[in-house]
């Protein structure tokens, strides 16, 4: 399937790669290509400039937001929460409609100092928000509640564990569990938590994720919903 | 050790009946101990009447709640979230300053219609406002992610599951772990994740617990951290 991940941060990168290991095509897209590219510095949190990275995935191409959007069958949203609806309005909604939209964004407000709070939050959620902002599309919230390695690579941790699934169109869920299931997800360890206001839900598993990965120290963890099945 | 239970819902008497199955001296504080026990109404969730398990649990006794925690040792608060703050101001500052305090309540907001949302939330959660307003008590906000069934008998969930401690004082949270292993939780269950500030993170697992309990169709789960050890 032709895929386009939205973000050239680790999240975007890493799910790329793991898109492309897997056979299918891949394109990033990016608000200005050239001046992504341009950049030497590493990223706020020590991770190499996307041309390092580009360097060696040189097959995955760097885009537009609406080139990418327009190239891709399934879209994936990996930028910072506070830039996803801004991304996908350069990614332009012709280009989103009728199509399933992976959303693994989390709406994390640094704005208030470390760790971050939520906005939205509690009475909405940034699912909600993309799936408000383009109706014809299929939004699927998952993969948000762990580090993006753990996402394409779940058996990082030992033992059964849980990603969830928030959307109002079925088939669309169907498809991304099939993808879940292609990044090595046994598909029992998928839960289906209903519509996409259930990424309130999920979206707000993020401030105990952070106070997790301090008092464990690392992050390779993943929720595991005990007594699920 | 005499512990006080303030509040006489399904959570306080479930955590009276085993502090009181412990061995304990137990006494539960209500706000009118009369009129509590003058109701012959089920709950809204449908439980009985508090009379009718005092019937058979007379050896726990029914106080006001000042009364309740002069008596208590250690305090633990299980009334709904939004009694909270009331109920431990009409225990009275005095009768509580020194002791430990067992936070269990979550601050669910019923006001916006169902699933409940959060008030406090994300920038400030219930446990803090307790610690704040009960500057000399010593706060530990625990077993507030699970249905009130599984804090008291964790083996109703198969296999590993985890119970969460947040507070500011280190010798508090120590004797709630010894409580909780004394409840049946594995010691490596318990996960310390630090000051009362933590209480953020394990409030805000309720949204996703609520939906969770829709979809799975039972309270019989809980959260594992995988990785955690």
């Amino acid at each position: 399937m032709r895929y386009a991940v939205l973000g050239t941060g680790i999240v975007g990168r890493t799910i790329a790669t793991k898109l492309a290991s897997l056979g299918h095509e891949v394109v990033i897209g990016t608000r200005d290509p050239q001046a992504t590219l341009a950049r030497t510095e590493p990223d706020g949190m020590g991770n190499p400039p996307f041309a390092t990275w580009h360097a060696d995935h040189s097959a995955v191409a760097l885009r537009t937001f609406a080139e990418a959007a327009a190239f891709g069958e399934t879209v994936v949203v990996t930028t910072a929460g506070a830039a996803a609806l801004d991304a996908l309005t350069a990614a332009d909604e012709a280009n989103l409609a009728g199509k399933v939209l992976i959303d693994i964004s989390n709406p994390l407000d640094f704005s208030k100092g470390m760790p971050p709070s939520l906005n939205p939050v509690n009475t909405d959620s940034l699912g909600e928000q993309i799936q408000r902002a383009f109706p014809d599309t299929k939004v699927v919230k998952t993969l948000n509640t762990m580090n993006c390695f753990v996402m394409v690579e779940p058996s990082r941790v030992a033992g059964a564990h849980n990603v969830f699934v928030s959307g109002e169109d079925v088939g669309a869920k169907k498809q991304v569990t099939e993808l879940l299931v292609s990044f090595g997800w046994p598909e029992p360890g998928v839960i289906d938590l209903g519509g996409i206001e259930t990424a309130r839900g999920t979206e707000m598993l993020l401030p105990v994720w952070l106070r997790l990965m301090g008092a464990l120290g690392h992050a390779d963890f993943n929720f595991h919903i005990q007594g699920a099945r």
